[in-house]
């Protein structure tokens, strides 16, 4: 561990409760970008969701996640892992965004996962609606190549054009992804996938792309493991991103997103699917389309965090690793 | 298809945002009952509660029913049914009811059901309180003679009497089908049973008469496919009716409802189920005991609007195979 | 009264209760724009709010107005109007939009007025965020040149720009309307104004042009009947529009809205001020920023429904005279 | 005060705080009716909604007013009457009612109402919708004969029918009491009046009894002394009756009930008006239309519990006086 | 069954519809402690959170069980069961408590047990936090002797202290009731145990102690059947507490809580474990942190007060197998 | 203005939105108090409520403020001030506290406000329960002596003890305020107390001290202006702290909040009365009992942010004119 990590510990709950303090993510101490210095792994908010086509409110998502992280505690106990004794942790603060632009703010992303991964940081980003994810990984790419994705989704967010031309929505990313050659569609699984489509050829795209689509009904038949299996056989040893949008939950897990499509996983699923991609050759990942507004409750925000949470645990794991 | 298919194509959301525009059913065109000419299905609401016992306000399920339902889209993914091109659909608006009178508004719906039915049309009705079923059979038997019928519910609802005398109440529909002959109890499936009983002879009546009931212990012991062919086994391929009280479901997917009962199915099950169906001798449907008071989120009228949108699926393809 | 006007009634309450029926406009029938004939109010919904720099979800108003504007019934018992006799009225849906564009959309808001006006309409619209009155403002002034107007708010919106160059948000409409020549700054009277200033030279600008800021201080030192001779001494007899922000109230009464400021009118006060705008020279209204997300409840929508009726009596009062 | 007195005291807040123990009315202990013996009050539900027209759920006000009324302490600070030393007051439960059937469960309440008084109790109801007014008002009349009253409501409920023929709903019941004659039309006031009317003959029959109605705006012209002064002129010095719905609130105060109107009372203002009765010649009271689905925070009933103490002080002064 | 068993009959909801009435738990009548005679089973709340390190509530609890116990029917329909008959059960009302001070209320609540105990009830527990499960079983250890336990709850609760020396929280009663002798650490089993770990040592303690830990994962992986075994294997014939802590449960099931953790049980999960220990010796049981102020909807409370139901069930077997 | 200032500005809207960005209080920059330097005024949060009888939940405060505090911006548009140019502000993070002991805490408080005087920072404390305010008190007479206080609140919290002999508890703090003599009973006056009293000697030590209390009739009998002249000529111009307790406010503005009393002041009333107090010699001010589990929305908490705000204004006058 490096001779920083007495600055990148979360606030003690002996003297400050768990509930208390100012809300960072997981309780960390807040760096903003350009003054942080030794960090491993930077977690950050992307406040922003202009690609949202039907209920918006991601935009609100980083603060409520941070806000039920203070529930996070220490070690993980099925894991066995300590993250924040593995790796230096921060809270970058939220990426400067512009709700009524979309390309600019695509812009401003992209500079910031920029900024994160020139400090020498794995990003970890809360969204957001999930157009965000397609600035991270077009960051990303430039230090990684084409990347595999495990993708957790209710929707394969692989659509080309919203309302005639609009490119740049939340659910195009990966196409866009796929276009630019920041992700290589053969690595790419995505899990959980439900829900009406607009038309026959919705998913012709994708499929012909090569992407692995694993629809909710083929989860539930293969089960946590076997689907697992089939996960990591798609994206193998290679640089790889997981991008978890929080409807991939059923509602009843999430009620707080935007775009909400019943009969989906549950959270002890997800986090089982989430702990058995340990090992993965990961390069960053995201939580997305948590929106407060549609759950004042914070539960939403409690399964992103914890999610969240799962994920840092892996990346911490590959951090200590690449030492 | 028939030559008046354009007039009963949802709203476009390439210009109106799926979350805007007066709300429909799944944002199909609205055509009063004594307007409407050429449709194969009826959808349609029966805002009224008058036969509940306990927690009111189903008779405002119709209207939050159709707000959620614009989420639905065009194209079945798992079954590959395009409801929209094999039948035309319409909705009808909401029946005549009198909140203050029983029996003579079950006259009324009764009523508007033959209308229904006088223009051909197989009804999708969402309740509503139970009770909403029975002149729905009524009308039906009148054409089918004594049906079968899928009922997925907590609870039986072949109770005889409330409160001294009273005949017609949301938990009595059933047994009164039964009694009229519009129903045929040997060929009744009833799942997702369960919840304390008022007595230990509560479902001995409907045992007697041949019904068959899974309760929900039994449902899991089965799992989906085997529960499945024991529905399918009961009602044969004769006509038959399916009733999805919205609590059969656990109260997690259904809190918006009257009479909730903890432990029962999730929607990726009960989804499975009504899939499951395809094929059936349907002669019409209900969804019922939606009630927004008790869910102002929407999210149980989500799930109402998804297994409506289900059931139609099923509908429009046996409407085109009869055209 | 026109000949048509049996076509232009509320769903009868008799028959249908008035919380039942596909929701319309204080049930109203719809009659989309392109098919409306003989209508003298159109009124209307824009659900959109791509102007919005703070908390989203003013896009799901119309929807959630029209479902609580079912409990308005025919006759005002104070100013004794029934405007349903007075005038014929029509729900003519929302209208088209795009979230994910502002410009376009400004364009095809002002196309859709366009309409409104050339089928010989005043327009009556929800919001939709407070953006959404330029464009209306825009087509308005194609008739009736620069006009006055009673403004409603907690804000005066004339700021210039946000993020940097952003010309067209929910903050910025009355600078761009005067800029444009659509309003006439002089016979402009703002009301409820209050909250903090981002500088202190945020109103320098509108009062330079003669706009009559009225901050809640003073409306409460004036009292509703000096305040109301103050507004239409500065609107004068000359074409008026009336544009009721929903943040104007206080948000006791308002909560689902974007921007809430505390301190403001209540409900009574702000009825009070609208009735004693009768006889107004009116070109048109509309009432904006009600945003169902943060008020599920409904409670907002019932405000803002109600407030579209008072000012619906108006207009019913001015087409009948000018009949 | 009658020597059993000591069993008639609120649960000591020294041993079980005030939050806690089984919810009485105000802590007092429960005595069924059969069983009571001595009291000089007797406080009841009504949990019965059969009359609503519009949105149900009153049936489950009693048991929240029950909740929040253990907030209750024991001393007027301003009227400076101690209830609970004055008189004997106990909580008699629910009375028996029929959700599904209207007169049978108002002859229930009726005879319900018969025993308290039998008892020599005074009675203060909690409804239940406002057609539960009747039957108490029937059962006091034996007694007292035609009623003066104090009405605060949105509505004068003087309405005849709703649904074609229906005499019996939350909208008629003081129609039906000044027809049986347990009324007496030029001893009533209703205070608060205010809402769109179903045509321009709607006010004129109570009028013509002449019933004096002080619609808001006057009450607001007159301010609270002037207009208790009109109120205690209309009732003199007669046994009267106070009837509280409180839907005469503005809804931000009271959303939990089934029609609410914007620009109603203060609860600041409706307790000076209670209050501003002191010394009236009290016959019983009620306080109805709390509708705790609509407001599960319990604020309403908060304020109905609130107003029912008000009403209670009021009472214990006038048995300690008769004493 | 005693002579007395008529008076401990819930309210017959012929009359008194099962929403409606004074809220006691299960509808039971309601004997003060010191009243009471002739009871087998006392049901009681203990409404107090004194122990509660990070979100408060629970000492809302007790009322809100009562409120949504109503909902519960007379007989078990897979079990067979009827509690009633099979024993005389009675609400004792709520212990008393002191929310300002911790160990003076383990004081108190011990000794409101002894009494429960001495009068020959076999107690059922509604908190609270759960450090009432301290008290109560420090009373049931004086007849009983060290007892075992079947534990529900995402947590262990055997941490050692809180913010310095605090020993006596929501997070250490069993430590300390091993400690003291009134549990068997080698016959307790600890059921859905998830969540970060405050460091790697948290579990050594308890483990070292001989408790049975079976963590959420290893409970999905054996399945309830097996789970049930293994759990039944550890308490063996011995006198044994059930303690069900509302937590154990996903947070969807149960989002009225003080320290959610996701990834739990289901209810359905949660009533075959409760009914699977059907002939344990069991002392007495307790449901607690039920914590009503996050979860207003009561859809927490109607969990815990259907897993009461479920316990209750059993106690009553048993109770009528020794009487 | 110090040279230290630019640190002290809050986040620049302009590039991250008003929404976003970790939560401090005014979107002030975070220094805890060991490392602040330089700061005029200290922001900062108790977040403990074990003073609470009642509901409890007041812990959670501070972060719900400061979310809601984002809204605030630069200038005061009445009082033309602008409190970050005035002087150096900064959010010290949330005071050290123990959940589950009194006096312990109280000293904590005490230790931490001793801090932040002796670091020349004026207090702006955010409870926390309303026995917060009592070592705040401590603290600052070791610099002030014996200070007046203008004191909102509902109560007026000079009860004695509670639950036998409990001393420290949110209904005694200014009793043992004055028994200490860090506030001067003379020079105090509490501004909308109200409510029950639990014996009719509740205020009478409060009098004898010489407090002025202004019951809420007397406060809307004499108007803000006269009552603004009372508090000033209570208070006089030596040392004087404000203590406002959200209580004060009527529920419909603070439903947020654990002991609500209907009949309270508007949000329009209470910040004129704030204002009213600009000049006056103030020596530092807290804003107490915001409640976030009674109050999800964080209407509540954006009343109490904006209470802080004004507040605040009045302490960066006093600041800049000592400086």
């Amino acid at each position: 561990m490096s001779r920083l990590s007495e600055k990148f510990q979360p606030l003690a709950s002996e003297s400050v409760p768990r509930y208390a303090g100012v809300a960072t993510f997981m309780r960390l101490p807040y760096y903003p970008l350009d003054e942080v210095e030794g960090a491993d792994i930077g977690i950050f908010g992307i406040p922003w969701d202009g690609g949202t086509t039907n209920r918006p409110g991601a935009r609100h998502g980083p603060r409520q996640i941070r806000d039920q992280s203070s529930l996070m505690r220490k070690v993980h106990p099925v894991l066995g892992l300590s993250p924040f004794t593995l790796a230096n942790c921060a809270d970058l603060g939220d990426c400067p965004v512009n709700p009524l632009q979309i390309e600019p703010t695509l812009a401003q992303i992209e500079q910031f996962v920029d900024g994160v991964v020139g400090k020498g940081m794995m990003p970890l980003a809360a969204g957001g609606d999930h157009l965000v994810s397609l600035p991270v990984l077009r960051a990303l790419a430039k230090k990684h190549g084409p990347m595999g994705m495990v993708h957790f989704d209710a929707h394969t967010d692989t659509w080309d054009r919203y309302f005639g031309g609009c490119k740049y929505t939340h659910g195009t990313p990966f196409r866009r992804a796929i276009e630019e050659g920041v992700l290589d569609p053969k690595r790419i699984v995505q899990i959980g996938i439900r829900g009406g489509l607009y038309s026959e050829q919705d998913d012709d795209w994708g499929l012909a792309q090569g992407i692995r689509v694993m629809r909710v009904e083929e989860f539930y038949d293969l089960g946590v493991e076997r689907a697992l299996q089939v996960a990591r056989d798609v994206v193998g040893d290679q640089p790889t991103y997981i991008s978890f949008d929080v409807d991939c939950l059923d509602p009843v897990f999430a009620p707080g997103t935007g775009t909400p499509e019943i009969g989906g996983l549950t959270t002890h699923e997800a986090q089982r699917m989430v702990r058995g991609l340990r090992g993965l050759n990961m390069t960053g990942a995201d939580l997305v389309e948590v929106s407060p507004p549609f759950d004042a409750s914070g539960a939403t925000a409690l399964v992103g965090a914890t999610l969240m949470w799962e994920m840092l645990c892996l990346m911490s794991e590959q951090v200590a690793k690449q030492r």
